[in-house]
């Protein structure tokens, strides 16, 4: 049986990958499984458990983490963030593809762990600087100061993209499904070719008895 | 007049750069010029301003990130951290050796704008992972999951070494200081020998008119 792919889909912080995320996982063709982080901070009163985040303790955490459990993990405001491996490693396994949406440096760790054919990473770009400096202040919820500072974070970010094997522009979630989808779906295509032995790849080494 | 040296001094947490750091500036030898990072956190009682750390707004920070005024920064807990640019690049330039005391994550994201013989990059090592696990408790301040989560950390942080120049085991301070002073300076007689034309760095170019 064919293996899933790992997809990675990141960008800055307001480009709309969590939108993005959820128009995907409702295209059943594309066989997509959404990779959901564990973390160690409160549940918000709208989150669920398996779905936004598994909640676990920092002991359940540090357990995972001492099996090696995690794609990548990060520490932040002394709460801790994972990626666990078995989720992602057991769905591609089993032929599905696996969805991650992540952060640019979350994405940069997990992109040195999954190389070659069968991780495709997806970098979503905004229309313009302007458009999501106007995204970012639609959520309100921060100070001029911090907004400015969060654009420059992005701008940093979006020098990250020529380290994607995609990048597109999120002019409207709807196109942008739809080319997202032709990318996991050439890239399906060429796996097929290569194990078919019709294509060469130069990180596909052919595993039989 | 020859450039200084940018020297990067990394390690896990609670491995020791702080008492080295402080340890190595005595040393007028070195001539060290220490760099003080910025940050928008409150200054806490014991902290000098400009010693520890420049205190600023996030306005001000804010506006240094808008003229690429830092070598890297990071936001944690929604507060900014990062290396002012023009006071290790001046300094440098005057001939004065910048010490860095950075964490992994910022080392490495230092030495990807900062290459070549110019930049000697050192990482500290514990003795062994039970003496770090040892120092990390002596400290006190974290509950027992937080230290397991930290030592984690410290085994992946480890795995970086290779990037480095140098990795010195931190056995004592005095001799850690003695080794390190013996690195810069091997690494500023390679560079006057480079400079003179007797030996041939490939990252060297001179520039001459």
């Amino acid at each position: 049986m064919r293996q899933g792919l790992l997809v990675i889909l990141s960008g800055p912080s307001g480009v709309g990958k969590g939108v993005l995320r959820r128009k995907l996982m409702k295209d059943k063709e594309l066989n997509l499984a959404f990779s959901v982080s564990m973390t160690t901070r409160p549940k918000r009163p709208k989150e669920q458990n398996g779905k936004d985040y598994f909640f676990v303790t920092k002991e359940e955490f540090g357990r995972k983490l001492k099996e090696d459990g995690f794609i990548e993990w990060v520490e932040y405001c002394d709460n801790y963030y994972g990626t666990p491996k078995s989720f992602v490693e057991e769905n591609i396994k089993a032929g599905r593809n696996v969805l991650l949406e992540i952060d640019v440096d979350g994405a940069e760790r997990v992109m040195k762990k999954y190389r070659g054919m069968y991780t495709l990473a997806i970098f979503l770009m905004p229309p313009s600087m302007e458009e999501l400096e106007r995204r970012i202040r639609l959520r309100g919820s921060e100070s001029e100061d911090e907004i400015n500072n969060r654009i420059q974070k992005s701008k940093e970010e979006m020098e990250k993209r020529s380290q994607y094997d995609v990048s597109l522009t999120n002019y409207t979630v709807n196109k942008t499904a739809l080319r997202f989808k032709q990318c996991v779906q050439n890239r399906i295509r060429y796996c097929e070719q290569v194990e078919k032995g019709e294509k060469t790849d130069p990180t596909y080494i052919i595993k039989r008895p």
